[in-house]
């Protein structure tokens, strides 16, 4: 992976986060002497705190080379080759991805393993995945098939790139009913891995599916994924035995960012290569995934976890009924899908942040937030909020750059997402 | 206004929407011949149809001519200075804006008049403010005040930039009690009116206010937004009679993209200057504005009301079970914070697209959305299906660029954002 397409990147005013009068190439942010607490970037300010970056990406790895598994980080969480680097860097087996988009953008910079975690469809899409993988010799590559329509599809755009076109290395993709893609039961999974197998153009290399929105049935949600991974593993055995497999060792992945400790633990016995997808790990949250991580925790008896890394910062910018503050920052700045953002710290003239206890976000508009905080925080106009926010991948794509930190909020980089 | 800033843009594929191979300059897109519904742009791809791009704008300048007011329109919806552009050349007597980053991509295209619909905290915020204002003698700028501190803190940057710089033009906000900013009462308001006026540093031009999140009291939202104009006019001639104001012809600005109708009715007997600000009406949606334009076609007896500019293509990924079928566009590609995408349409094999009846989004991921449909739909793996949208604020901002198509989806242009 190459980070250099960054080089030349400038920064100024109109990117949201930059202090107004600022030209400055992205490298060079990091050796503006810029802190956060001091007021020298405007607020709203996306912050990454690069302690626990750090912390966080070396603990997944360590998470998974301890089960024998490898990670292909699902970077679809961030856009951020400069986090991407940081993940291949630190031990990622590869990248995963969602779409030609970010495909591409991954290319740009140099990344020669990549998992598409979907059936490719479209014919101008199919054929630029075709060129790529022609101009590209070095790129290990698999994306999914979960119907004969989708294996046919992809067949084709690689017989119309003519003779010297390589084989697209493909996953039968197996699903739940009441899922997103993947088929339905192994029956149909069988038959789409048979027809892989057949396909000339295509090279079936395993199997993959994703758990990560499973619902509960009788028991928790956890019970619900380790059935799941048992019809997986019943599934590539399945496969294993008619010898559908054309990789040397096939692969079996699955794996986002709740249920990875199941998935790996659950796959262990297949002689597969176990490769898991989670994209949330590296920056965590202070929301759905931090309550996932307890159970993680409890499950697996790690005596440390993941650390949030992410914090969106604003300004209290009115206070105009007792108890209740209006922030400058709102969904434009964080995701909302998965609950509200959670107030985590204030710094009032300057002062390094301190904990906010018993305060939150109730409500918010394109651009704020409703904060109710009880007569002891003793919020005013002007004080900066540091908020956690709940789903990484929603607030991540709310920021074209986001701003590195040390633990006193000095700005050590900036970071560019392609979303 | 100028848009020279996007002269030497060149897009390629690390835009989502741009396709693979292309290296072109933005202004260059539109002659490239491409079309949607032959695919020759990867999908999911944002188009914005410019026959009701030019209807909603003239629409909107005619609603607001008739009933002798102006419109500053939300340019937060689109930051797209294009749409701006044509927003002014319909004939928008500025632009509104919410932030300070904002502002400054306003004034890099040279943008004349603008209303900061905020109160601006934080010392760089409004120092950066105030030069702005002293670098640019032609800029007619208003921000809100809504509290003591506001005025002081308004003040003092001014003071700081010493004895040249230029008094800054506010407006003092009333809210309501329950909502977002501005003062709950009169009473309080007046108060504030009074600091601003007396302030030396702050020109007291009129009052604002945003009704567009009333919930009903009594009777339907209408009637508790005509009992906030109310208030607000009564706020306006107290200001008046204590002459406080500090411009020839005071203004009055409310009116989001909802009642705007109820605002320039109430506001109309006042003397004021009367200042609309909808953002939404520009793009309209297939959702909550769709439903509002209903009441406000009944209420005021036009004839022809605004209409659907942006769409959301996205492909058929797959089809697992029987009437489910799972799209390549999710959280990533449109806003769900006021309801889920609306199937439109659907195009098969290139052809143009036709009604599509009966279908459902139900559910989203970050990178999906799960469609019902119907027996009588017959919808197939790499079929285009065109989603109307709820809520346009939060599906542009997903897009850095955007596709203008003429009626025949032959892509006529590329719309740059800045979020």
């Amino acid at each position: 992976m190459n980070l250099d397409p960054l080089n030349d990147l400038i920064l100024d005013e109109a990117t949201k986060g930059i202090p107004p009068g600022i030209s400055a190439r992205l490298l060079d942010v990091g050796s503006m002497g810029w802190n956060l607490m001091r007021g020298d970037v405007p607020l709203p300010a996306a912050v990454l705190r690069e302690s626990a970056l750090d912390h966080n990406s070396r603990w997944m790895q360590d998470f998974v080379a301890k089960r024998n598994a490898v990670i292909a980080p699902h970077v679809k969480t961030t856009m951020a080759p400069q986090i991407m680097e940081r993940q291949l860097r630190d031990g990622a087996w590869g990248v995963t991805v969602a779409t030609l988009h970010q495909l591409k953008v991954c290319r740009r910079f140099g990344i020669e393993r990549i998992v598409l975690a979907n059936q490719l469809v479209g014919r101008l899409e199919l054929d630029a995945l075709v060129a790529e993988l022609s101009a590209s010799p070095g790129l290990d590559f698999f994306m999914l098939v979960d119907s004969l329509e989708g294996v046919q599809a992809a067949s084709e755009a690689v017989r119309r790139a003519g003779a010297k076109a390589r084989p697209i290395q493909v996953l039968v993709e197996r699903g739940y009913q009441g899922g997103r893609t993947g088929c339905r039961d192994n029956e149909k999974a069988l038959a789409i891995a048979r027809a892989a197998h057949a396909a000339p153009e295509l090279k079936l290399c395993g199997v993959e599916a994703f758990e990560g929105l499973l619902k509960p049935k009788n028991g928790g949600p956890a019970d619900a994924v380790a059935a799941f991974v048992d019809e997986i593993v019943a599934l590539f055995h399945s496969c294993a035995t008619e010898a559908l497999f054309e990789r040397s060792t096939p692969m079996v992945t699955a794996g986002g960012s709740s249920f990875y400790d199941i998935v790996v633990d659950g796959l262990a016995g297949t002689g597969a290569q176990v490769v898991t997808r989670s994209g949330c790990y590296v920056s965590h949250d202070s929301g759905i995934y931090q309550a996932e991580q307890q159970r993680i925790l409890a499950a697996t008896g790690e005596p440390v976890g993941l650390i949030n890394a992410l914090e969106i910062w604003t300004h209290v910018q009115s206070c105009p009924e007792p108890g209740l503050a209006i922030l400058t920052a709102g969904k434009r700045d964080f995701g909302t899908d998965s609950g509200l953002p959670v107030p985590l710290l204030i710094s009032r003239d300057g002062a390094m942040p301190e904990t906010l206890g018993g305060c939150e976000v109730f409500a918010s508009n394109d651009q704020h937030a409703y904060m109710r905080y009880p007569q002891t925080a003793a919020v005013k106009i002007g004080d900066r909020i540091g908020l956690g926010i709940s789903h990484p991948c929603t607030t991540f794509d709310k920021w074209d750059v986001l701003l590195l930190v040390n633990d006193a909020y000095g700005i050590t980089g900036a970071v560019k997402t392609y979303f």
